[in-house]
């Protein structure tokens, strides 16, 4: 099927410097997309460090069981990743495409086959033909080319619209560091599965057990702060490798005062790539932004946004245009979260719809309207208890969703 | 906005007979549908029992909170129900329509305030108008009529495309008992909530408390194993009324074995009354039903059915006629539950398509294909640890949906 581009894309795809101690080339596996790579390899600096954040699927993809064991040593010197097959519920066939992808990447990179990460998106249950992949890997490794970024973020899409990567500069120990990321989701082609991919490279010296602090605890309001449609993929993956080439003095611990701003400026990356992730939710033609405020604890609020953020009655409105507000009542009632119906206030864009627990007097409802004519919507809403707040990004609910996911097949 | 029948609907209403010491009558508020009838009264025979089961939402509707209270009691001598307006979020004059609308009916059918049982369904949010409904209600008392049942489904549908109902005969020491229910849900129109409400009848004599027991206990696995949308209502609703007049000796408990035949058809009642729910959710063209086997519990196993059967993606698939069983995988594997990934079975119809964790040998598309060009789909899986089993029942994700909910507003 014809995807057409995303209305919510960015105009292009980002000026990314290259990040030193990082190199890559793509490849044609010519496993299921004809004319368009599908197949990449990063190199990177011996020493790497890397953290990652996976799938809590009790299903995961052959590739997360494999990255889920290597993590645990934190030192990288590879990436492979193909598209087009997930590598997920293949038995034992899928750990040995894996292992043997591997093997066939340390040959030619030689580093051990410990200090290959893997990721695979695609179709499930579809058995892997590695040897195929395998013939490509000497080629690949010959090719392989310093911020290559909008090839490599090309290479990972399944039937994503438009690449997506993210890019800021941070300081640590006044030295300028790179931080620079890819991601891919979520359109797909039936029976494609959606899934969230994500890499992100740094210059900066950092051990992997604080490189995983930062990233884990920066996911939460990020990659975890997004949904298109409550579906939880069997493939998700973010890792973030950090390369050291920067040769800053190592910092002691992620509280470190050397890596605040390195810390925000990654949260920028992340948040940056989550947002176009969900700018290019299968049929999306409205980002959806939810501020939760006022409930009794940050992940009360958190389970609120995503109630209101997953609910279809919510999104199919917005698809609509249509300021529904009730139906944001009616799934912060089904949070299953405290709320104070009494003391609660709803907002789109600028305007109070409700507060006190009904309509505001003389309730005008076209600025409302008009705010939801636009791409970007605004909701928040107070339930009326205690200080947690939380704010959470999802798309609409559109016919495109539906041609994308019922009306065609591969 | 014009609804078509659904496709799933039975072809008459049934044949259902009067109940002892039931009878009801209709008429028309003119408050939001023209020309059709939208308020239920049902009067019941003095010391009539109920039992209740309501939404779990925090954001309750306010005849929901008359109820709750109401129930503590567990005597009912009148049933009151409008469409068009759900009367949540309505603040303080939200609750002083209920208890006017209550005194109202109380007036005419000289009954105590306090067994006036209440339920409204419709729009979030708007004032009701209580006012001209009570203008209504002497007329209505006048017009009471045993087993007037197609007219009361009617009453209290919003959007459904058309009237629920079933009925049962079970014995009790012998005695022919009649348990006959009506149900609404879950058409809607924008700006609209979709509720359920439902309400049974029975002439047995039952105290509330056993009634309460036996309702509460088939909930799980009827109207609380289905879902069209995973959205929750503000609203749902669900009463069980015995009026006595079958005038056998009460039974001592929920377990009295005499009660094992009347709880049977209680059941049946209830799960066709669920079933046809589904089969007018939005959009609906295929009735899906689930069957979770080798949970570690049925609690997990309900999860994990509901999890499939609120996922959007497999929701879809059906709807397209596509054999995406990977997406069923990956809705076990979202559930929170635990699974077995290398013991994980999947069946569409009575084709066994993976096993052991991975895909069949020699897997042929073409009876599962066959299968989904139906109207009712069978999917079964088994996750491979223990005993747990549940069934769920839902229906597909269509145009039809994103239509009623996005593209038409009232």
């Amino acid at each position: 099927m014809d995807l057409k581009k995303s209305p919510l894309a960015p105009k292009n795809f980002p000026r990314m410097p290259g990040v030193t101690g990082v190199s890559s080339s793509t490849s044609l596996s010519g496993l299921k997309y004809k004319g368009r790579p599908d197949l990449l390899l990063v190199k990177l600096k011996s020493n790497t460090s890397v953290a990652g954040v996976l799938t809590k699927t009790s299903v995961p993809g052959c590739p997360v069981i494999w990255c889920r064991d290597k993590l645990q040593k934190g030192k990288a010197q590879a990436l492979f990743v193909n598209s087009g097959n997930a590598n997920v519920f293949t038995g034992s066939e899928g750990q040995t495409a894996v292992k043997e992808i591997a093997k066939a990447v340390s040959a030619s990179l030689k580093c051990p086959v410990s200090s290959v990460f893997m990721a695979s998106t695609g179709v499930i249950g579809e058995k892997l033909n590695y040897k195929k992949i395998i013939t490509k890997i000497p080629k690949m490794s010959e090719n392989l080319k310093e911020g290559n970024w909008n090839k490599a973020a090309t290479a990972i899409t399944t039937t994503d619209t438009f690449p997506k990567g993210a890019s800021e500069v941070a300081l640590i120990r006044n030295k300028k560091i790179q931080i620079t990321g890819i991601a891919k989701g979520s359109g797909m082609i039936a029976p494609d599965m959606a899934t969230m991919l994500s890499f992100i490279f740094t210059d900066a010296n950092i051990p992997s057990n604080i490189l995983q602090t930062l990233l884990s605890r920066n996911v939460q309001n990020t990659f975890n702060a997004i949904t298109v449609d409550s579906d939880a993929s069997t493939s998700d993956t973010l890792l973030l490798f950090a390369t050291g080439a920067a040769k800053s003095k190592a910092p002691t611990s992620a509280d470190d005062p050397v890596l605040k701003d390195f810390e925000l400026a990654l949260q920028s990356v992340m948040l940056n790539l989550a947002k176009q992730i969900v700018c290019d939710g299968e049929g999306a033609q409205k980002l959806i932004q939810i501020n939760v405020t006022g409930a009794n604890s940050k992940k009360s609020a958190r389970k609120i946004g995503l109630a209101i953020a997953n609910s279809p009655l919510v999104k199919t409105a917005i698809a609509g245009g249509d300021a529904n507000w009730g139906r944001v009542v009616m799934a912060v009632g089904k949070s299953g979260e405290k709320a104070n119906p009494d003391k609660i206030s709803v907002c789109f864009g600028k305007t109070t719809i409700a507060e006190k627990g009904a309509v505001v007097e003389g309730y005008n409802e076209a600025p409302v309207t008009e705010h939801l004519q636009g791409r970007e919507i605004n909701i928040t809403v107070d339930v009326g208890l205690g200080n947690g707040k939380s704010t959470v990004w999802t798309c609409d609910l559109t016919h495109g969703y539906i041609e994308i996911n019922a009306d065609y097949r591969s």
